[in-house]
């Protein structure tokens, strides 16, 4: 299983938010491009692979939604947004459920990551230069703003620090740089 | 200079397409998307790297767009979107002009690709695996039906087809990877 979780840190957390404005909605935008980067091959989804988005924005964070090859949607931002603006307008508690495919709680990033069996790697600037992929790998990535220094040093005694160089990428194409590295080099 | 050029299909020739359902316009979506992940770092645009779109589809073909530095836009999908939907309903004519530092022209595929210097490599399934980029790399890429096999015929005497693995990607995610790795090895 290869596992991505993105801390998102406005992304909203209620399905209160303008579907034709997705940048300003606590980037929705680039929450979609990164579940869409994540899940989707030419015509179909990945296999063995999931994406945790947790969002902490406002109204009610933190909500943690899953996104797996189960979930019905396709690679365009819109309809992926509409998809989340659907689970987020439903009632949401502590333990998971399904719409559409997609599972949702309230559930925070250090739960998601406590909870994911595999190896860790927590991208970041400052990481060493990824060579060799461990099994399972789980993934973690911030957005456009970062991962809390708080929550990141959290994890950081679980996993390794990495790094895709000097560039620093959208989210999304890194995500995709991933995935591309994972499907194509030997993982030890 | 990096240059991709994007050959799509179905793309819309007029600025008369549906915002909204933007999957349904030939795709408009997946042009979007690749744009953005041929310009878009993190918080900026890339230097020395421009995209071209041939779009064939109804009503006007052929029309190109090329998308640089200069650009007037933002990663997401609909702001885009919307930029094209501006330019395509603007009149345009043989010669190049610019719309919002975006430069357009009735040009063909073919047109576009024996106007560009640099070292050709059309992205296939049936390539060799990409190892060694060379300098100014103009990578040529489909969208989600392909290019017409007579077009990739005229093209293929004069680069190379790689291809970056077995699996089929979306052609975002493989503009990303094809970045990442200029960004990353070095360029003969």
């Amino acid at each position: 299983m290869r596992s991505f979780v993105l801390y998102s840190r406005r992304g909203k957390t209620s399905g209160n938010f303008d579907i034709e404005n997705l940048s300003s909605e606590g980037r929705m935008d680039l929450i979609c491009r990164c579940i869409s980067s994540s899940m989707f091959l030419s015509y179909k989804k990945r296999e063995n692979t999931r994406v945790y988005v947790v969002l902490n924005g406002p109204p009610n964070p933190p909500i943690t939604v899953c996104f797996t090859e189960n979930s019905n949607f396709y690679p365009d931002e819109r309809s992926t947004a509409k998809l989340i603006k659907k689970i987020l307008s439903s009632k949401i508690e502590r333990e998971w459920k399904e719409v559409d495919g997609v599972m949702v709680a309230k559930k925070s990033f250090q739960e998601i990551v406590s909870g994911l069996a595999g190896n860790l790697y927590i991208l970041h600037e400052k990481g060493k230069p990824i060579k060799h992929i461990k099994e399972n790998p789980v993934f973690i990535l911030g957005d456009n703003i970062g991962i809390p220094k708080k929550e990141e040093n959290r994890i950081l005694e679980k996993g390794e620090k990495i790094s895709l160089g000097k560039t620093k990428y959208l989210t999304s194409s890194c995500i995709a740089v991933l995935n591309w590295l994972c499907d194509n080099y030997e993982v030890d």
